[in-house]
């Protein structure tokens, strides 16, 4: 597995580090197609907890999944000429099957909202069919000339929701309830501060009324978009003839929802969590989060250790106190030919969020020896009642990373810029989630990224705003519409 | 929904049927894009809970999941001799992205094992590293001019195993392990009884050493390859240069097995259980075992009478007899507006295993009325143990639905035809699952193919094998060298 050089430190080159991370951990792989990427079983796994938690959540919100064709007939593309506009630049085109040339071509998906609401308006006649919520969970292809393993690649994984509606204002609900979905998410599940709000015009989705977000902000001060949902108004609805007879007996079109989450949520985990030696994967996501290591010397002393680690695994796995459905995931490495310190290393590296190691002074004293991934705090546990302390002591780790993370948010979070020319020397320096006012032009939003390469990232919900509003635009001193913030984003 | 007209009876015309019951039951539905269709929730539901079970089955033998890329380069598909010629004719093939023409066409994967083994190779370097043993749930194309919605589709979706080994033997018993995996999920999980075993050179995987297979019979007495497994020798790692260093310092090639079942279960298992109402589903793949219907007549007793089939619902869904991961999946249809009867047929159409009615004179006699989809069977349940007393006939019901598939399979397997003539005559008739002698030779097997349409299905088992073998060729009257089952297939 993993080579012994020492891994790029952040500071030294946060980005050799991310690659290097990723790599090491065979998190994923580059593959012969340049730009798509291999997803190795240490990152699918990390994928599929992800899946198994949206999901969950998604059908629990009423939502039911379906799977759309990977091919979409090139005039659909083109029946919305926002989304066509935005989209048509990226896309992989099918010109050839079974041997012949195609009468039209094919794209293959970069989403799938003209192909579903084709068919939702087949589904569709009466207000009795609606509301529509679906979900679905497929690769999609843009192709992308700048790739970065899981951050952006010609391929990715992700969900789709899509959804139908009789007014605006429940696609407005929709919208705003996945977007708490995913922040829920975000924030519970992978320890990843974020902020909520709304994208400015320039950063909208194709076709959209307006697009919500999640933001979260990375270990080099950069902002990852993590999550979107759109509030896609009637556009789709006209473009597709998406129209239901009212209960007043009129014909109206529907109202849509998009909003979409994807493995580039590895990537937002990677650098939230990450450090020096590797990984660190929170534990309601690792698919291992508890790794022991039995030790010995001799050999007789390896099975009666290889055993006795055997049994505190069975005895942590065999725990129900977190209900029957969770039990603790749990991983003997008893590795012959490796020291412990090599095995050490090599879990850090793969960020599994505990280590226990159980040699013959432990057995003796009743207790095993634990080393936090995260903190690295090191401590004996008592043997009895250990797998009850354990879970404890996971939900603990849960807790401090995501207090750790919007701890290091906030203070690489300015407010208070006293001029473009501060800001400006802020962005070229290290970085910040700048808060500050905006007039609302999309002219001065494009001075600024053409100046600084910083974007708005966000119009923030209420809850993350200043208390006190800015009153002027940070870039032209004019009164401010909005306070916005302001970061490089990947 | 489904509109009310009579559905096509299986004996009038199957194909017809079976189209309807798919479209009418809303498992799926046509797309756009010509040979592609839109697996729609009913149907998606289906497919969900069979990946849960084959995952866990999978993981449970030692296997993990990740994800390969869409795309594979031209040049990959044409190393291995027999797989290009096998899968070339079917390709989908991407000329143009980003705008521009690629310099190498890509191919959309029919499937992925030239990609899979070009990063095994990469992986790969000692006999430490093996064996490889993974999976991938992916969507592939292969480009069908005749579809069938979940038969024989343009894209499907599918689990595909790929292993690698250091011995011959090592990937021959990996092999024979999922196609246990297979029977087992074919026969406990759909209900659906399948012969195992071998296939004949000319039905082998492209690129296979051999190839296994689990063979189910569909109500018109067609056969329905449900399920492969491959045993690929080294015919991939020498084209892909899959070598690792033995444990004696050697270098040698790896020996791979691949493996994959696809959305077409789905099409066996409509086949399979169907009936002239509609679809039924095995209780354990339905993603509602029970649908509770409440009657009443006047406006009060409705209240009452939902409120009763709620109460129902929470005692069987808080029921922990199965386990606490495996409560009963109930819903209750409280629609108003619709009479008792539309709601039966609509969910016998969709083939919920369980009908609960729930009227005043039931409460009273503190029972329910039940009616079991399968045989139609009505009787009443006692409301006192009312979870286990549905868990109970759930499991009949399983059961009974594979017994009498078995016994449909059985009543319409042939043994001992007498001579060609007579299998001619089978073959034009009704056709049969035909066990008979077979020379080896595929002069024979081409032969009957182009005469009857009929092909060897299967080289069984030895289980499922005559108790006396056929001496003669039935197509030849040569010795036999193997007992093989003939019959027309999807």
């Amino acid at each position: 597995m993993a080579d012994d050089k020492k891994l790029t430190t952040r500071a030294e080159d946060f980005s050799a580090w991310y690659n290097e991370v990723v790599l090491r951990a065979e998190l994923a792989d580059y593959s012969p197609v340049k730009g798509s990427m291999v997803i190795r079983p240490n990152g699918y796994g990390i994928w599929e907890r992800m899946q198994r938690a949206l999901d969950d959540m998604f059908k629990a919100t009423g939502h039911q999944n379906a799977y759309f064709p990977l091919f979409i007939p090139e005039s659909f593309l083109k029946k919305e000429a926002q989304h066509v506009e935005g989209f048509a630049p990226e896309c992989a085109v099918v010109t050839h099957g079974g041997g012949k040339e195609l009468e039209e071509p094919l794209i293959v998906r970069p989403t799938s909202e003209t192909i579903i609401y084709h068919m939702y308006a087949k589904w569709v006649q009466s207000y009795r069919d609606l509301p529509i919520l679906m979900n679905q969970w497929a690769n999609v292809v843009r192709w992308e000339m700048r790739t970065r393993l899981f951050l952006r690649t010609l391929e990715f994984l992700w969900q789709e929701g899509h959804t139908a509606h009789a007014t605006h204002d429940e696609a407005e609900a929709e919208a705003l309830t996945i977007l708490k979905v995913y922040r829920t998410f975000a924030e519970e599940w992978m320890a990843m501060p974020v902020l909520t709000g709304l994208k400015s015009d320039s950063e909208r989705f194709a076709g959209a009324l307006r697009t919500y977000c999640i933001e979260a902000m990375m270990q080099d001060r950069k902002a990852l978009q993590a999550g979107t949902s759109h509030n896609l108004g009637q556009n789709f609805a006209k473009a597709f003839d998406l129209k239901f007879q009212t209960e007043s007996g009129e014909m109206a079109h529907a109202w849509n929802t998009s909003w979409g989450v994807s493995t580039r949520l590895i990537g937002g985990l990677v650098m939230t969590h990450g450090d020096d030696n590797g990984l660190v994967v929170p534990p309601k996501l690792a698919p291992t989060e508890v790794v022991i290591v039995p030790i010995w010397k001799a050999d007789e002393e390896r099975v009666r250790m290889t055993e006795a680690a055997m049994q505190l695994k069975a005895e942590l796995v065999d725990w129900t106190g977190r209900g029957a459905t969770d039990r603790l995931r749990v991983h003997v490495d008893a590795r012959q030919g490796i020291k412990p310190g090599a095995k050490y290393y090599e879990w850090e590296l793969r960020g599994v969020p505990l280590r226990l190691e159980l040699g013959p002074k432990d057995l003796e004293k009743q207790s095993v020896f634990s080393a936090r991934r995260d903190t690295k705090a090191k401590a004996p546990i008592a043997r009895a009642g250990v797998a009850e302390s354990v879970a404890k002591l996971l939900e603990t780790i849960q807790h401090d990373m995501f207090a750790a993370a919007k701890a290091r948010r906030e203070a690489a979070s300015v407010r208070g810029v006293k001029s473009y020319d501060e800001f400006k020397e802020i962005m070229a320096g290290e970085g910040a989630f700048v808060y500050a006012g905006w007039n609302g032009d999309p002219a001065s939003e494009a001075k600024v990224k053409e100046e600084t390469k910083a974007t708005i990232r966000v119009i923030p919900d209420a809850e993350f705003r200043s208390p006190t509003a800015p009153s002027t635009c940070l870039v032209t001193g004019q009164p401010a519409k909005h306070e916005v913030v302001w970061a490089k984003a990947y």
